[in-house]
């Protein structure tokens, strides 16, 4: 088992990471890398250890991915959703979490719909506090998987040149990737419909391109984003078939890439809105490796944090 | 632990398999029986595989039951039902099947109301992937733990008299186990209500009877289908009473058959419907035995299955 | 591990109990409390036994106390929750207990809005059935929970003076601390609106106070229920900030209780109702202690019945 340097109680941001820590945990993923490969896909690292699923949002992916790292690490996984919990009885979210927290859970993993929620929690609980998504603000597992996939495909994150596109104002992915691409050298190209970018979005750092065929010119990586159909009606853009029209991430429009881009995307994909499924399912698409690789990210994030806690304390 | 001489990566229908395989599920099925009246309920021979049950449909017994078998056998247990899903956001089955498969698992148990989407499944997924009901098509592992039950208390399936009973036509049970019977040699009479009876069943190799009474005459084995209420209306049948006094298996009609004749039911029963409560309760019953069989023919299918995958590949 | 002396099946009520197994599990409690302390919080005591919540009303803090208290003891925990289950499909509730218990379970942990549903599974099952809540009559679980933080906060039941606060008639909560803490020799004064007070609730052999006031004076411990916003609309009670106003727990109302008083409240907290913030949050509130302790109560609980089987049979 890797050896752990971990200090941070929790994972809430990547902003506000360091360098190191963002390569402590994508170092300690590759050595967790290779157990979904073995027959007997378990390390005993977190026997006996109780980690709490807080799902306040609906999630296959994500939390599964939670789920299975956690029993590969051989945890005791205890979850919870929205619906069946105390929530519906009025009781304040801090309640409910001080008491899952009485039960002395080493680790809480929660999703949320409100930004900030996480960090609340972090701040009234003494376990250890993972954010799996809080509203549109982050999800930095999914930054993190994310350059996990990258950097085993081209070796590094530095001076490589990423394009994110869709709707950049609400997406957590979007955000938490920015932080964590511009953190490790990388540079990064962001487009999307007008009523979806950020207004400012350059003081992060990053260029602004007006298509798709121009973020992903010469671009070693192009992150395309789900298009949140349950969040927009009509409203915001007039159809699916203009949005694929101008925006989706096709064969033609990904000629001007380089050879050997890679194509990210977070899923849930509407293939045939956002990306055409010739590109989801063609040579460049390493979007399953990310779903692969997000259970050993995941395993890393609680292996170091729930490991932090006896050390530090 | 028995040896597997198992072959075949997916559990789907069956229509198709051969004698020696069910077999050989029967048998394992007897080996991992006797594990559920131990004090430790358990095996060590999946430790650190990740089963995934995907329930598209509601379910208690049939979930559970895989649960619990795949739990007995000491494998980490992941279960997704459509409510918590990404298909509550629009993505594909198959893109949902893809994701989860990327995470490793072993093995994938799969109910959906629509037929064909197990082996849909199956074709795109490396893991191995189980029937466990869709929509009106088979149900395979109810199948054999019919069998299994016929088995232990007939001591065989060749030559014996099995009447099934009910709505033939949209019953998933009613198929698996009508293929199940005759490739072991036991003969078939169905019986139920003309709408609820397929065109040309008798080229299944069935015979087809007109009433309880004409179906379970010299029968050894009763098989009684549950009125699928939630699926007709008053529509279909003009009453619950009418349906009761014409189809029901009562003791009355009960008397034609075989002096130490079973009755089996897949359950829930429609106590009053189609099985009167004292032949449900009754000595003939071997309905309970079913629910108890049912979890070592899923340790058995989810132990072949998923440790054929290795030697095979 | 605890040597057992426990004899029955089930946890059903308070009621009917004697001293010398209330001491039984207290003491088990006890030496399960440290468990949660350790960094493996797992001890082998139910390895290999399946254990199943069936849980027809919603639950946080009860179904997660039980799970992690499942697993902390090494069981399979199997849950269901009427949503899911066959109940949909209108099959009775004794089939779907007969059903699961086929399935070889160990001990069934139920929860329903019905009282007596835990005594009619229990007369049915072979296998121990624990009460975790019927509709208003019994929540035994919790009374144990609540007196064993007591005994750990006073160092005895014995002599106490207990004042119980809210709508008594309707609380399980209530009815079972009243029967446990009678028993062990606690003198116990009751207050409420007369609405919520059960006409000869003397009989059980309560002191009766017509305020919180008058409840609390000289109280060790101040017991304070949750008002059942979901259950009462506006019709039993004015309004909230009457309640608020004439029953909650203030600190000024706590002036007359003993110095050391504690406050145990069975959550979910309507804070601002029954009690205000700075009672639940200050220096007598033993609030999460008792959700702490909850956990090793139940640990208790399901090793003592689940071990008792073997035993006795």
């Amino acid at each position: 088992m890797p050896d752990t340097a971990w200090q941070a109680k929790d994972l809430l941001t990547i902003r506000g990471l360091e360098k190191g820590q963002v390569e402590l945990i994508l170092d300690t993923a590759e050595s967790f890398r290779e157990v979904a490969s073995r027959p007997i896909k378990k390390v005993p690292s977190l026997r006996g250890r109780t980690l709490l699923g807080l799902f306040f949002e609906p999630s296959t992916r994500t939390s599964s991915s939670f789920e299975i790292a956690a029993k590969r690490l051989s945890a005791d996984w205890v979850s919870f959703s929205s619906a069946s919990s105390s929530l519906a009885k009025g009781e304040s979210l801090i309640d409910t979490a001080r008491n899952l927290e009485a039960m002395a859970p080493d680790l809480v993993v929660v999703r949320h719909g409100h930004p900030g929620v996480p960090r609340m929690l972090a701040e009234r609980l003494g376990c250890s506090v993972v954010n799996a998504g809080d509203g549109a603000h982050e999800h930095p597992t999914q930054a993190l998987l994310d350059a996990f996939t990258i950097r085993r495909s081209k070796g590094r994150l530095e001076g490589l040149e990423v394009a994110i596109i869709g709707d950049i104002e609400h997406s957590r992915v979007a955000r938490s990737n920015i932080h964590l691409l511009l953190l490790m050298g990388a540079r990064v190209t962001v487009a999307g419909p007008r009523p979806m970018m950020p207004l400012g979005i350059e003081q992060m750092g990053v260029e602004v391109a007006f298509s798709t065929e121009d973020a992903v010119r010469d671009a070693d990586v192009v992150m395309m984003l789900r298009l949140q159909l349950e969040r927009h009606g009509a409203t915001r853009f007039p159809s699916l078939r203009e949005y694929f029209e101008v925006f989706a991430l096709t064969e033609k429009r990904l000629a001007g890439a380089k050879d050997d881009v890679i194509i990210l995307h977070p899923g849930p994909m509407n293939r045939g809105v956002e990306i055409a499924s010739e590109v989801a399912d063609g040579p460049y698409s390493v979007i399953l490796e990310q779903v692969a690789n997000g259970v050993a990210v995941r395993m890393a994030v609680l292996y170091l944090l729930t490991l932090r806690r006896e050390e530090g304390e």
